[in-house]
């Protein structure tokens, strides 16, 4: 069997899950991982070619970007513009549609596969979104985050004045309103009630109830576990109250990781384009036989 | 705005359903309903064409087959061959793949498009089985259906010596495992204890924790409400237990014609061949602008 020839790009939390989530795929061949620092090389990469271009590598048909969400558009385009394929798990709600056209463009000029947004929200969360909506077009869906933490907010209190370290956990409430538990330690001499209402006015705090609480250690509640919750009640045709719900509760970055994989072996089987997950078949992101697929899953 | 042309193919529970989507559906446009006897026009079906077979209807883009599953080749087969896009429920699990390739044949060379086994299951839990393969490639899903009216358990038990009319629940017990709640009643002159026995040596049956219950009236008991807990417990890359959990409580009928509907839509933008649900894009089934879809969902 011809394999999938992958490069990592980004050797961060996600490039290390990655890496094991190819490991695992029978369908996979790691080429080589992209860092800036092509010489920080950790005992477990050993076996692999470690570079800072991703043109070092060769033969590469899918590259696998694991570099912060903002970047995305840089490294996909750079990897496209090479006619190889490409896979991101970009985030920022508001913009996925202008980086659909961007990369759409780049890769159909290239001849190469975009598929974007493929973690778990934007993601397979999407998909189920698109399929609820295909099974009660009217209604509402409410997707519910956590308990697990927040990349965005932790960082957002981190660069509040007066914080030595923080973790701002997301927890469900329902109805997509969520919680933000924050837990801080505080910097020598500042007063905990001043920092905490900094915190409470942030812009990513001021609408959302905040709870601040100040602890010892940080570190000792760090756990990368996250869920969703996600309801759907509406109308299939002209009968009311079809009642959806889809919940997950997973280790946030392997869950990502391995979609990442999944979509990127669905990069080999779509047309020269950008996609998002809710354009491609379920059935491309798995290994395996077409027919013996169909009968075990449908 | 074009409007998709739609036949619709039998007129029973499902074809009822079928007729409700299509009218509030704001892209399609009813051309008329085939049934076996067309004189039999109820007052809902007034302002519709009704003919006995598909060629007397002009135009059809798209037939959607509300017959009983064990038809669907014969009439997928039939609109094909005219040219005209299929979708039908097709329920038989083992016989999935070969009326798949049956119909893709038929499909490819009359430059038409069939989408099979379009309702919830096989269908949308089709979709969501294998996007959980696809977050974790290892492990078990089990999907657990009900409480609910099972037909073929229904018919089944109809057909013993000494049963006037009954129903046949599926009740959920975890794991894929089913207890069967049947309700009868029974024809004069027949000893309850000895038609139960019967009812629970019956090959539908044997295998099941089986509870037989007579009853005055049957028909005060139906309900077309159904359900379904779909979970798997699996591995992403290398890590375990992650965990992941579909519920619905629906109105069965109801939710198949829907799903059909959405997948005639889809049928649209597919090549010429044979679809099951984890074969096509979720945002093909959806009414709507693309890129307004994808910014609401991804």
């Amino acid at each position: 069997m011809e394999k999938i020839k992958a490069a990592v790009i980004g050797y961060g939390n996600i490039g290390r899950y990655v890496i094991e989530a190819l490991q695992v795929a029978p369908d996979f061949e790691i080429v080589g991982v992209v860092r800036r620092n092509a010489a920080d090389v950790p005992a477990e990469l050993d076996k692999y070619k470690v570079v800072s271009h991703l043109q070092d590598l060769e033969g590469v048909q899918v590259a696998i970007l694991c570099n912060p969400t903002r970047s995305v558009e840089h490294y996909a385009t750079e990897a496209l513009r090479l006619g190889i394929n490409t896979v991101d798990s970009f985030d920022i709600h508001t913009q996925t549609v202008d980086l659909h056209r961007t990369l759409g463009e780049v890769a159909r000029k290239h001849h190469a596969v975009s598929i974007m947004s493929a973690g778990w929200d934007p993601g397979t969360d999407s998909v189920i979104r698109a399929l609820l909506e295909a099974c009660a077009p009217k209604g509402l869906t409410y997707t519910n985050f956590g308990p697990g933490m927040s990349m965005g907010h932790t960082v957002a209190v981190k660069a509040i004045e007066g914080v030595k370290a923080a973790l701002s956990m997301t927890i469900p409430t329902g109805t997509g309103i969520h919680r933000r538990m924050v837990y801080i330690e505080l910097q020598e001499g500042y007063p905990f009630g001043e920092v905490a209402q900094k915190i409470k006015n942030d812009p990513y705090f001021a609408h959302d109830e905040t709870h601040v609480m100040q602890v010892e250690n940080v570190d000792t509640l760090l756990d990368m576990g996250h869920g969703v919750n996600l309801t759907r009640k509406g109308v299939s045709g002209k009968t009311q109250n079809q009642l959806f719900e889809f919940n997950m509760h997973i280790n946030n970055p392997a869950l990502t990781a391995q979609i990442m994989v999944s979509a990127a072996r669905a990069t080999i089987r779509q047309q020269p384009g950008c996609y998002s997950l809710i354009e491609i078949p379920m059935i491309d992101m798995l290994y395996g036989d077409r027919e013996e697929l169909i009968r075990h899953l449908v």
